[in-house]
């Protein structure tokens, strides 16, 4: 049986992944395979909570988002993949868990804050205020271990502990129905987008999707920002306001520093410091691309991967359930 | 096959029924049994969002319930009971319309609102908040045509009808994914409890239930609040503001006006009118308390009948889920 520890990870399917996810956490993903049982949640759900007024372009995304995690190189037959809208027992905790959450503990929640303002609702949703709520059941239904996050989602993480020391205290009778689950903080810097901005999200439209062509990226790298004060070569650069050495530091970092240092005293130009970075980057997509292609002419396979994981995990969701149904003596 | 429309009512699994269930809702149900497919929802799930702390005494209310209804006549042969927290669609649809429903619309929602100062929430809880949404899921898991409520739940019938149409609207491409439910408004008058308040609720304590003996309910009418300004039977009475003429209003029709003609001319005596209310409400009860005695020592006849009714209301609920999915486009 196993004995490793259980991770639960996962994406929002609202679009394809790019690479601020593949530095932010796929890379990470791929490394934690082999010593962790990990879940990967294709969050459709959650997806949901901001794209419910067009909800036919998730079925597209579950599809890529689910490829950019095999493309990477997670393993299906290592990973369990999971289509989060498959599994009934995540909205049947995130009713139980709603019943002693209070509503202003959800409202002064800063991430819910910050999303809300970020996709500009002046009315927020009642699934969209829950979504720490869902957050706690999506990590609990399969008593997940560990959970790797940025800094920006600690308290989320937060609250899922809260909630299950808070079920335990009322339903426990002095045991722990729910596992406590553990922030896996990863380490990631902040990654600038190519024009500059302050985050590669997946809105800047900017993005360097793991999806793109050799072709596209190429053309994405050319329009990228950089130092605007360097007009000819002659000019000193300063690659710390420049978005290429962001991506230099990311994706080749042997020869990051050297980079800094010719752009700072003028010896190597921005076209070529472009033309480096953008063979540093073929040379990671390139595998990636080629399991695409695979993937991308085998989507049944794919939703093979899917449906299995998927019940594999309605077992163990649909046990956590009636685990929780006992112990809150609510079951016939 | 079935072409009878559908109904869906219960009650919340939070204690025994009283005699103002019984004239408010229970009575209703009986008569409408044989021409609706009725489905009574035993709402435990509903219990918790006021019974979070103590949900051991919902497992004894869910049976009390069930027995409550099958021994004032309704047919476990005509209609279908349903354990609320066996139907995870319940929970799936909760989380499906949460999406498009505001925040603020349900703290505006006057019911919401008046049972939050009941209960003396000062911070209320995410499911408290939510249990408009979930009302709507209850009603629309199994297609419900009608449901028979009392005026102060119009505002939730409202409210789910506008979740339907907005859900068609969404998702429908034209065509009605989901029932709008009709209002079958029930005509009960307020009925007042024994101490003469408003309402007779269960948290007044002093309601007569369906499962109290002859000997208790003797014991409650003797004590029950008549006209205080009667002291001698020579006072003449007023009935209108007596707890016991209201009883007969509604469980000795026939000779509600007598009474109150007698009392007001001081003919008959307070000890006579109760003894006349005891007998009224002995004729009724007597074959309820036969049929509760029968399934009290059948219990698991009862567990059958609630299992047999969840099994078929999860085959409806996951039907409807699917069909749901596919309007919205993110099955697999
Ligand atoms: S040389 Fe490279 S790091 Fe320096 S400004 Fe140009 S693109 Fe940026
Ligand atoms: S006679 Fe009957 S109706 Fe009149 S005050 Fe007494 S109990 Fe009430």
């Amino acid at each position: 049986m196993e004995n490793k520890k259980r991770i639960l990870t996962g994406d929002r399917t609202t679009g394809r992944l790019h690479l601020g996810h593949y530095v932010g956490s796929l890379q990470n993903r791929v490394k934690l395979q082999n010593d962790y049982e990990t879940f990967i949640l294709l969050a459709d759900i959650q997806a949901l909570t901001t794209h419910f007024k067009n909800p036919s372009m998730l079925k597209d995304s579950i599809y890529q988002v689910a490829i950019d995690n095999l493309s990477v190189g997670l393993d299906p037959n290592k990973v369990t993949f999971v289509q989060q809208s498959q599994i009934a027992a995540i909205a049947e905790l995130t009713v139980f868990y709603s019943m002693f959450v209070p509503v202003n503990v959800l409202r002064h929640n800063p991430t819910v804050k910050a999303e809300a303002a970020q996709y500009g609702y002046d009315d927020l949703t009642y699934g969209f205020l829950g979504y720490p709520v869902s957050q706690a059941a999506d990590i609990t239904f399969c008593h997940a271990d560990l959970v790797p996050v940025g800094e920006d989602q600690l308290p989320h993480m937060e609250l899922t502990r809260k909630i299950v020391r808070r079920f335990n205290d009322l339903y426990g009778h002095g045991e722990s129905i729910l596992r406590e689950p553990d922030a896996l903080l990863s380490e990631t810097p902040r990654f600038i987008g190519l024009d500059g901005g302050s985050k590669m999200g997946k809105s800047l439209g900017n993005a360097i999707y793991l999806s793109d062509s050799q072709e596209v990226i190429k053309q994405k790298i050319n329009g990228a920002v950089t130092d605007p004060n360097r007009i000819r070569i002659t000019d000193l650069g300063n690659p710390d306001i420049c978005s290429v050495s962001q991506y230099h530091k990311a994706f080749n970092p042997g020869e990051y520093n050297n980079i800094c240092d010719m752009c700072r005293s003028g010896k190597i130009g921005c076209v070529a410091c472009k033309k480096q970075l953008g063979k540093a980057l073929n040379d990671i997509l390139e595998p990636v691309q080629t399991k695409r292609a695979y993937y991308e002419e085998h989507l049944d396979e794919v939703k093979e991967i899917v449906q299995t994981g998927s019940d594999k995990a309605n077992q163990i969701g649909n046990e956590t359930v009636r685990q929780i149904k006992e112990a809150m003596n609510i079951h016939l």
